[in-house]
């Protein structure tokens, strides 16, 4: 017999070891494969939900289907341009203000020349208060009248939501750009008649100081550009790339078609076939169907954002040459819900903490009151976005809102808790109380109180007992 | 005018700033927040589709429902009974074949006493070939014969498939136990023989030398130990924790509910309504059962996984004393299939390496070709297993099988790719054939062919053209 090279007693087994899933197993294994297979099995069973969809319903999308009347583009595209005249009025009262002010202190210098006493500078401040209170009474009294007036053009006489959002949007933007103009050039003003040096302004603001700021064309920077926080100047970039440019706007063209989609093949037969349970509250029904919509409302939430923070705030800051990009922070990783408002949305978040919440703890206010004052004004805004467009104020969203402030006790709590599971479970309460449950749960009532106002559901269900729920 | 404590001029925006998903912002942000939402979704979505299941069929789960005959059991019984036999065959020819050995190691002795010539080591040589003809040839005979007769019984006899994979998976069990004993008593055999300074046996085999491991209690312990690999001494423990045991045969427990669970509520009305879409061969319909059968399969290909390779093997480990547990290794990392199959069932991948291919490479063969070779023993052996308890020898699982070795060849190009990105390719092309594609496509071929079969096809769709291509 030949000697062969090889021979069956090699010892397989020599050594103790542990298998690697056994806990306290030596080395921990990684599982990067199971994020592999979760994005896979997402693809796959989305995939096969399409399928059947395609079955039930064939193709729903329809370029020709949107039932917006001539009215509506009418008062859409009227509000589309009367709304920015609120910044120009805004300018006119800050350019007559600041007159007062070059007035005041060429009269003051005059005064300081012959004496500064206390009696002159007392004589100062309620000089200025008497003219804040006129310009605050001015602003306040513009911008409180332009925001109803939008409203109740979207709420009575606006039908299609979607334009009525855009209205409504672009209506709570502009009045937010007016406010933050109107509180900054007054403590501009402030500071030219009283300068303090303990207090100085902000760099930044020493190439463009008071009066100076208040022109024409400064407003209109304001107007565009990606913030709601008005500054004298802003940093800048030093050209616009106009490639960046497109590429955001493409962005923003492809992320609306997959909107689009999502709500007109997947959502809206999803949103008409829960009627029929929502008015007979039949509660197992509804929670099997906010759990189907909850992935179509996901997906166009994720699109919506990068379209509107990442795609379209980023185009625009190129344009108008914004340098300061922070948008948002990655909110996805927050671990309680209290990061989460503080980080999606930063420009609401600058101009709340600003505004509002500073102003509020600097005269004194409990931080946590100040907080519930911020979430009490974005509910009530939350609610106009929401109840206007759809003609329904139904306090939903306003309830939302509220509701997150007993969840941001109970998150700021669990994160307290030692250790990563802490994190965990507080990122996955703020999904699913966020993501999962409370936008398509918001949705569903939304669109039937829609269907109860104009009919169809009390015509389908005559005796439906959600009917009197919402008041028909 | 009181001095306020602030005041409304603070410079929000005082630098240039990315926004974090921008490409190339300077930090790129942590997306393990979108980990714990894909965990969320799949858990939603599958609970939906529980709720929507059991409003369609209410409970399937059913103890009584299993409709196991007599002679199954009886048929099973006697087969788990009989098979160890064969063990204790291959032992009594190893017990002659030393005996052989010894009495030959004498003679060569006395002969070395007198002249250690060539002559005479070239008898010794001849002497021990024609004894392991002899050998080999019972051992072959009787290991052939114990398989076919048991899968024939399983074929013919044993009509419920849960009996018969449990009685073909527990014969090949002891088939390959079997091989494994005398491959390795051969050598051990020949090393007693012919002792080379230059290929010493392995340190721990001295604690039991040839011939003395030919004993009754040292093939029990390998009849129960967890592996396919005969060693005359293994690394043990020094204890058996009853409490890690206990443990183990809880998750066991655990495991096997929640399979059944899965299979009788959501696999078996799957499988069954998909009979008519296989009968009419609607293609898309089929791809559509498959995406939706491969989450079930998914789930209790997974916990089966755990059930059998964590669990059991562990557990029996413990109570045997085993020490070396590496049962497997993080498989589901892998970025080629040819990973994924020495890793995932290491005591098959150590027998196939120590019996198969290492001899076959170390005679000479190129290892490509070893490897195809281990591929179809390996093909042939899950066609047997799946094949012989469905009564349907379709070769499908031996296709699957040999199906990956040009997907080895595929995924290890892919590998060899720059960069992360390949492997997460390679792994998700394991995932996509191995489990949302193969064993759902498999379970529902052998799942037909089953009806087929059995007439409820035929019965139900007289003119479907799919059972002439199982040539019913």
């Amino acid at each position: 017999m030949p000697k062969t090279k090889y021979r069956h007693v090699f010892a397989t087994h020599s050594q103790s070891r542990q298998s690697c899933l056994t806990p306290g197993a030596p080395q921990s294994p990684s599982f990067v494969g199971f994020r592999n297979l979760m994005i896979l099995v997402l693809v796959f069973s989305n995939l096969r939900l399409m399928i059947e969809n395609y079955r039930k319903y064939g193709v729903l999308i329809c370029l020709s289907c949107h039932d917006y009347s001539r009215q509506d583009v009418i008062y859409g595209l009227a509000l589309y341009l009367s709304i920015p005249c609120q910044l120009f009025l805004a300018y006119l009262i800050e350019l007559v203000a600041a007159q007062q002010a070059k007035s005041a202190l060429a009269r003051m210098k005059k005064a300081g020349e012959e004496q500064n006493t206390p009696e002159n500078q007392a004589a100062a401040r309620r000089s200025f208060k008497k003219i804040w209170k006129i310009v605050a009474f001015c602003h306040g009294a513009h911008a409180t009248f332009n925001l109803t007036i939008s409203s109740y053009i979207v709420y009575y006489h606006i039908h299609h939501p979607g334009i009525g959002t855009l209205c409504e949007l672009h209506a709570v933007v502009v009045w937010l750009k007016a406010c933050s103009y109107a509180f900054t050039n007054r403590d501009l003003r402030h500071a030219l008649l009283h300068p303090d040096q303990s207090e100085p302004l902000p760099e930044i603001y020493a190439s463009c100081p008071y009066p100076r700021n208040i022109s024409f064309s400064n407003l209109c920077y304001f107007w565009w550009a990606p913030t709601l926080v008005y500054q004298p100047a802003y940093p800048r970039t030093d050209r616009i790339r106009w490639g960046y440019v497109a590429m955001r706007a493409l962005e923003v063209f492809v992320l609306s078609i997959a909107i689009w989609i999502a709500s007109a093949q997947y959502a809206a037969p999803l949103l008409q076939n829960s009627l029929e349970k929502m008015a007979s509250l039949d509660f197992v029904s509804i929670v099997e169907r906010v759990m189907k919509l909850s992935t179509v409302s996901l997906f166009c939430w994720l699109c919506g954002f990068f379209a509107l923070f990442q795609s379209s705030l980023n185009g625009l800051a190129e344009i108008m040459r914004f340098a300061d990009r922070e948008f948002y922070e990655p909110w996805w990783n927050v671990s309680s819900v209290r990061e989460y408002w503080t980080t999606w949305n930063k420009p609401v978040t600058n101009f709340m903490r600003r505004h509002v919440y500073s102003p509020l703890v600097g005269r004194g206010m409990p931080p946590a009151l100040a907080q519930i004052v911020v979430f009490f004004i974005s509910a009530v805004l939350h609610e106009l976005l929401v109840g206007a467009p759809t003609h329904n104020m139904l306090g939903v969203a306003f309830m939302g809102m509220m509701f997150q402030i007993p969840l941001i006790v109970f998150t700021d709590m669990l994160k307290k808790v030692k250790g990563i599971r802490g994190e965990v479970a507080g990122n996955m309460i703020f999904w699913i109380s966020f993501c999962l449950v409370g936008q398509p749960l918001g949705a569903l009532l939304y669109f039937f109180a829609w269907h109860a106002k104009y009919g169809s559901v009390s015509k389908q269900f005559p005796q439906s007992p959600a009917l009197h729920l919402v008041g028909r």
